[in-house]
């Protein structure tokens, strides 16, 4: 059902797929490492699946402009506003992380703030670098102007899945990764579910009034609306669309980028990211150790199943990774045999 | 079963009870108006309710210190880092946010990282004072070293409830002031459900085998355990409790404050707070038009019932704050009581 792909193998498969494209080789390899790490941590439904369903039509369509430099438009030392010009997102976000870093480094905390991105995959693994500079690192962005999900009291999709991210470092332990749409699941969970013929559970899709719904394909057909974390309005749905508007405002609304509610078509372009990186090593000594300290107690903590170990966010994904890493990453039957045919690299050893 | 107290009065009884304490005051009036910003919006668990209960018995205690003033650590020009003494966090959590807005005006950002703080209040009243500015306003509270709800997967409670709010203008409708415990109630709600004697919906306690809980008394029965925003695990449960982690790293771990996981007795010393600003004017014009813009379509978005408009957090809070500070604050008879028992103003004035 799946075939084990050495990691390199894939990295270089991917890479050479958008140098094809035009994408500069190093950027490429940053795009390719950005992409993979769904299929190596575990979070396939951002992972090598969206190459062929998201990344390449982008470049068919002429919405990424595949050597593209960001553009700055404003520099204040700690903040920098820049537009990303169409670039490839998934090179794009990790380019504002590590100048947000150089940034943090100097004032204590940093900020890049892009409009004019595509897509950036899994904004994890882009808020995971600041953890591997020994930093904090914050990743919101929206999904520009496409509009996904409504209003906890509204009739028509309103705003996108609206991914957060944070990262940071916790000593020898895989860092603290929060990865999350502020909806219940992204678009992708769904989808794969209706790609298996699975049923979902009560809680990710309802009808227009209300009522539960469990079958995935309702969501496409637009029968079904994506919901809020938080579920029911007493169980938290205004705090999930609240973190849904706090990412617009944070990634979208301050660099001045596309905006579900405020636009004419409901599409992914002009995406804004925000990047935050915070350096507490610039304002205080021992933070690595009490990041180290901090996690082991979560890590540590009693579990209420001996069997089920407390874990944090990342901890899980981290192990995984480090376990593919050495003996390679399960790519499903199909989406191996629809790499090797867009990919030479991969045909070569197959 | 409520008096109708003059905003004004309310206010100044308050601001009299704390300069009574040895708060100078003007720290006085400020903390006066963090406390009753909680009646004045609705959000009455985070209001007068808790001068009696929380706010006096830290002055009896000696856990506060009415007059210290904030001690500062690092100054890296965007960000800072101070010790705030004790000084009550009704106070101080708002002269954090004005400093980090003055840096921000400056830097494009400004963070202001506090240890030493005592409980806030409302986080959102203190997020607001940057939306007042035309900036962003963020801030992240831990619980200091307090143990309420434990990791989905633990046995015993290891974070707070770590309150996250964030406020940003709307042109000339209420600010938008996402103002939110990261678990899926905070505990002053369930309190408020066993004062009156009332069931609670299944979602918020659960017991230690996952059984939903709906009687309030059990969570300082001890058997009733406060659940994250998320729910269960397959609608979000671990997005909740990665966001309460998140709150404990921006809020706690980085300033170096008391952490749950790590601290020998579970009390709210040492409590982290982060007040982030961002000013996005510094960086390109239009932002206040475009947030206008932003809010204003959510609040123009087609309801799924006309009887119940769209609306987004901070909107339903701003009109009722509007309407108490002409017409008066509803105030429960027994909380009238209580506070003319204390405040020798409100006497007067009965």
């Amino acid at each position: 059902m799946t075939v084990l792909v050495p990691y390199p193998t894939l990295l270089s498969t991917v890479a050479g797929v958008f140098r094809e494209r035009g994408v500069p080789p190093d950027r490429a390899a940053v795009a390719a490492e950005a992409l993979c790490h769904g299929d190596l941590t575990g979070m396939s439904t951002h992972g090598l699946v969206n190459l062929t369903r998201l990344y390449l039509p982008l470049f068919d369509s002429g919405r990424t402009a595949p050597a593209a430099d960001m553009a700055v438009i404003a520099d204040r030392g700690a903040s920098v506003l820049a537009d990303a010009r169409r670039a490839l997102g998934l090179w794009s976000a990790s380019q504002a992380v590590e100048l947000a870093a150089s940034r943090a480094a100097r004032y204590g905390i940093g900020m890049v703030t892009l409009r004019g991105a595509t897509h950036i995959g899994c904004a994890g693994y882009h808020a995971a670098r600041a953890a591997a500079h020994g930093m904090v690192g914050l990743i919101a962005s929206n999904c520009g102007g496409q509009r996904i999900a409504p209003a906890p009291d509204g009739r028509e999709p309103l705003l996108g899945t609206n991914p957060l991210a944070l990262a940071c470092p916790a000593g020898d332990r895989p860092p603290f990764v929060l990865d999350m749409s502020t909806t219940v699941v992204p678009t992708g969970r769904v989808r794969a579910a209706a790609r298996a013929g699975e049923e979902i559970p009560p809680g990710w899709l309802a009808s227009p009034d209300g009522t539960p719904v469990t079958d995935p394909e309702a969501f496409d057909r637009g029968d079904g609306r994506l919901l809020w974390l938080g579920g029911a309005p007493e169980t938290g749905a205004y705090k999930g669309f609240g973190l849904g508007l706090l990412v617009e405002v944070l990634a979208a609304l301050v660099p001045g980028a596309a905006m579900g509610p405020l636009s004419s078509v409901s599409r992914d372009d002009d995406i804004g990211v925000m990047a935050l990186v915070l350096a507490p090593s610039a304002l205080r000594p021992g933070f690595g150790e009490d990041a180290a300290a901090l996690f082991g107690a979560v890590a540590g903590a009693k579990p209420a199943d001996p069997r089920r170990p407390v874990t944090y966010p990342g901890w899980q994904e981290g192990e995984r990774a480090r376990w593919r890493r050495v003996h390679g990453v399960p790519v499903p039957d199909e989406l191996y045999e629809e790499l090797r045919s867009i990919a030479p690299a991969l045909r070569a050893a197959g």
